[in-house]
């Protein structure tokens, strides 16, 4: 495979050419992780999308949202690409926006390019290959990255963690259910979102946003955040209102934080973490090779059996893995 | 230090060479890890003690019942040690059982050992450190080793990872508090004890052990127990009734389990996880020398300024790392 070649085409925007590599940063495989990296390298950090991280459990409408959401953007000439974190792939493999017939209409856009959750083992790794996704469509020149999750706080916390702006999507509901969103996912959230504010459900979709504008005024105050913000506000996706009014406060969060540092502060403090989290994975990968899984195996075995101590078959073994990465290096 | 001296009397169970030899596990030294890795080996892991995992939050009266319980062992001849996961010592450095003065009259019993909790940065270290002081403790020839922990469920997790048997200690409550213990918590506990059953609220305990005995026939059968376990049942430490019961209670689930094979397959499968927890602990000890540290912040603050590309950073700083290792090993 040809890097510089794959770079200079996803810098041309090619659709083809991102998708192959977004691909090849999710393969477990040594030699395509060496060539991962390499590309990663090679499109460097120049360009920047919004990314907005985006959650919302099953049942709120976050497919037709993000639908509606993401034409609108398109119509107004802006490139969208929708990413997930789904945490359930990490131990089913299976993939929230795996079928693109949730979103049909933008999935056909030639300005939106969607695609599923990589599955892999741990959560930690899903979430480090979307990282790098995320990074793909910056370098492909996207002005608008949704990371899209569904989750119970932990997949939120990674989503957040590559995420400019964090939008939390709930549906309408009595005064009682208010109490099923974490306090911690609350605190997260830049804007939350009633949707389904439509038909019968109106009325109860303004008595939501005015529960949940209420709640948020209860939180600590965020330095990083100008007054009324974080806001709750109604839409309707299906009607498509209020989504201007969610983009434009989007926008005027997003600048306010720009002209006064925190939008610099966050990125350099993602960059530092995704960075120390690939430091470590990337030590532990030591521990995947054919040759360490199998003396592994081997002195867990002896380990189990009571004919070796732990803790000094420990350090043995992390000794043995030095020696011959130092040959083999 | 003379590791080969210091095993011989930890063996012949020498109080202060155990104390100095958990001291020695406790730290976060390179030589010092080295030696206590040492000392491991060479203690091997033939002797066994019957390690009890104790769970309870404040306000349960845990010192009293560890004192009480405690005391009627040694009376029987029995030589009991008492470690702490304190998941608390991980961010401030304090620890529970700090202050001996909890349980003064077994702290002075010869047949008694009492350490607190280590204070470390991770509960991963802590309890990493808790499990070799176990070991240290059963190679020093005691019959019991009680590990307290208080918690919200992860220090939970871990203490029964190094336990045979798993105590969860309450204190009478009305129905509506019985919410108040976490599910997974409950499903780790083989024996429930309701403390305090004596005055005025033995009526309330006697309410409160039928409502957990309820509970607990609703859990899943677990292949690891006997017919009429996990059991609910009330003492009160305060007045020494209902502790011979337990003690019997725990003795008659550890030998039905011994019988039934369960005993070695946990023992095997614990032993297992700290050999891999302890591997990964190692790996990413190479993250804390000196040369590591600034390494890894000169590359993070230029990943934070965007001068480089973090994943292509991070595989430059594990490369780098494995070289200097090499030279130096």
């Amino acid at each position: 495979m040809d890097i510089a070649d794959m770079a200079k085409r996803i810098a041309a925007g090619e659709r083809r050419a991102l998708a192959r590599a977004i691909t090849l940063v999710e393969s477990g495989r040594a030699d395509h992780r060496a060539q991962a990296t390499e590309l990663l390298a090679t499109l460097g950090t120049g360009r920047e999308a919004l990314r907005i991280g985006l959650s919302g459990t099953p049942g709120v409408g976050k497919s037709t949202f993000i639908e509606s959401f993401g034409k609108m953007l398109t119509a107004d000439g802006k490139r969208v690409a929708v990413l997930a974190v789904d945490p359930s792939s990490a131990r089913s493999g299976g993939s929230i926006l795996g079928d693109k017939t949730r979103m049909d209409e933008l999935a056909r856009d030639p300005n939106a390019f969607i695609r599923p959750s990589p599955s892999q083992t741990h959560l930690g790794g899903v979430a480090r290959r979307t990282r790098e996704a995320v990074a793909l469509c910056e370098a492909a020149g996207f002005d608008v990255v949704l990371i899209e999750t569904v989750g119970v706080g932990q997949s939120e916390t990674v989503v957040a963690q590559m995420s400019d702006l964090f939008l939390l999507l709930l549906a309408p509901a009595g005064g009682d259910e208010l109490q099923g969103v974490k306090r911690g996912i609350m605190e997260m959230a830049d804007l939350i979102v009633i949707n389904k504010a439509d038909g019968d459900l109106k009325a109860t979709a303004v008595r939501t946003q005015a529960d949940y504008a209420g709640a948020l005024r209860l939180l600590r105050k965020r330095a990083q955040d100008p007054d009324g913000y974080p806001r709750a506000m109604t839409v309707s996706a299906l009607e498509n209102r209020g989504l201007p009014e969610a983009w434009d406060a989007l926008q005027e969060l997003a600048g306010w934080r720009r002209a006064h540092g925190f939008w610099e502060a966050t990125r350099a403090g993602q960059a530092r973490y995704w960075f120390e989290e690939t430091v470590k994975a990337a030590l532990l990968a030591q521990l995947e090779t054919p040759q360490a899984r199998a003396d592994l195996a081997a002195l867990s075995q002896a380990v189990a059996e009571g004919t070796r101590e732990p803790t000094s078959a420990a350090r043995d073994f992390v000794q043995a893995l030095g020696k011959s990465a130092a040959q083999s290096g």
